[in-house]
Parts: structure tokens; C-alpha cells; sequence
């Protein structure tokens, strides 16, 4: 498999939206509506404030995305969050690891000092198994701060990481 | 003194943005920009995502602020999220603390089943001492996340209780 990472056009949101919808709408990793429009996908996933990554495989289909942006402004800017989506299509296929990694050396030669994720669903373990294998900790425990479509309430975990 | 707290009306923003443009300039308690300007405090603190409340005293003045709204959207919505601003010249006076315990009882009755602080300064003292008074706990600590303006990089705080 030959993946590509790269910064996202505009004419890359048709294939973000369709990963987007599908993710947010299983309702057990994102906390953004469940029903999400294009236009709300739009607002988070492709706005100035962020920058926008696609992960290509075969020949250039978008299989994945992911967001990177400061956690904070001002003296909190020196932190990095980032948000990673894999198509259902491509997932088990070390994709999230492989923006990962771009994302944390992206977020290192932008300035960044660290990586925070704030809201990592507790039940998510094939994610939070990843984020430690990637030098990650968990630093919070959030009870009960999401309502997981199948689990009912369960905690999140903030984590974070030095670059 | 006679605390009045209330929902801000537009008028009231001339008086927010001095406390604002104040408590954020001092650079020990908010990750928002040292220098906002005054779009960039209206966007944040008068915005149609939040709640905006005024604590007035001595017959109408405005001698604090805070904001309420969802931490997260979606399957973390019914987590709340506050921040709160009390003028220089009324400090002391015990207006934090009445407008925390106004803001638990908004969020309260807005349906939220908790509060959430994701960045609590580790050095802002007063702050962590009455959110502890309030209920609060500290649920996780994110190691030098805030640049401050006197001490450099310090920990923050993630503060979070049921209502």
C-alpha cells in the first residue's frame, strides 16, 4: 500500500464529507452532532482557523483525514490538537498511525511544543492503545463526559504528549 | 454590596470588553490572545454559541462577567463549559464566587448534568481554591500548557463536577 499524505484542497471536501458523515454519525469517538450537516462538517473540518490533511492511497482515493490547529490561543498556542478520520474502507490499515506521525512532525516544524487531545473516548481503546504507542499519556479523566451511542455515559481521557 | 446578576444585553459590552481587554492582557489566567482586540472579545464572550451574564452592583455597574455554554457538541453537549471575569476595581468582593454558584444553577436548570473547566491556570490560586469550595475536582493536569506572562510554561488544570 503506498499512502500519500498532503495538505487538503477544496476539492477534497466531497470525499472528507463522506468520511466525516460516516464517522461522526456512529456516534462512539467524535463530540460534534451526530447528524451533522455538510455545512457544520465544513465549519470544523475545513476552516482558516485549521489546517486540513488527506491521506491518499491507490493512486490518489482520499482513505483518510485529519485537522491540526492550537489547542488554545494566546499563551496556550504553543500546543498542538489534532482530529484524525479513516473511511471505514481503509481502516485497520495503520492509516490513523501514519497521519499520526505526520501530524506530530507537521505540529513539531510548525512551532509546536506539544500535542494535546482533549476529549479521547474512553471506550475508543483501539485509538488510546495507538496514542500510547505514540508516546502519548493520559493526563485527565473527564467522568462520564460522553454519551456513547451504545455504552450510554462513559469518561473521556485527555491526553497529551512533548514534541 | 448588592450583586445583580443578569443576561448581557449588547449595551453591556462597552463595560465587558474593559474588564476583558484587562484580565486578558495580564497574561496569568486565559489562553486567549494577549493582545485581542475588540472583535476578537466580542466574537468570544458575545457570540450567539454562549451565554453571555453581567454581575452589576452600586445600582447598575458592571463589575463582572462570565459565559456559559456546551463544552462539546453532540455526545459531549450535556457537559457545560464557563469562564468568568471580575472587573480589577471589585476584586476580592466575593463576585466570582456568586457568579459561579449563578452559573451552576443556569446550567443546572439548561439541562446540563455537569461542569467543566479545560484550562484552569496552576498558578492562579484563588481561582483553584474557590472552584474547589464550589465542588470542583481537579481531573487532570496538562504539564506546561500555559505560557505565563511572569512565571513561563506552568501546568494547567482540567476542574470538572457533576451538578
Amino acid at each position: 500500500m503506498c499512502l500519500h499524505i498532503r495538505p487538503a484542497h477544496d476539492s477534497d471536501f466531497e470525499d472528507i464529507w463522506k468520511i466525516f458523515h460516516s464517522v461522526v454519525q456512529r456516534g462512539d469517538t467524535y463530540a460534534y452532532e451526530i447528524e451533522s450537516t455538510r455545512e457544520q462538517a465544513s465549519s470544523i473540518w475545513m476552516s482558516k482557523a485549521v489546517r486540513t490533511y488527506v491521506a491518499c492511497i491507490d493512486g490518489g482515493r482520499v482513505a483518510g483525514t485529519y485537522i491540526l490547529k492550537p489547542n488554545q490561543q494566546g499563551p496556550g498556542a504553543h500546543v498542538a490538537n489534532a482530529g484524525y478520520m479513516v473511511s471505514d474502507e481503509y481502516s485497520g490499515r495503520g492509516i490513523g498511525k501514519a497521519m499520526c506521525t505526520h501530524s506530530l512532525d507537521e505540529a513539531r516544524s510548525l512551532g509546536f511544543e506539544a500535542m494535546q487531545f482533549n476529549s479521547v473516548v474512553s471506550t475508543n481503546h483501539a485509538a488510546i492503545h495507538l496514542w500510547l504507542k505514540m508516546g502519548f499519556s493520559i493526563v485527565g479523566t473527564i467522568p462520564r463526559a460522553f454519551r456513547h451511542r451504545e455504552f450510554g455515559l462513559v469518561d473521556i481521557y485527555v491526553m497529551h504528549r512533548f514534541l
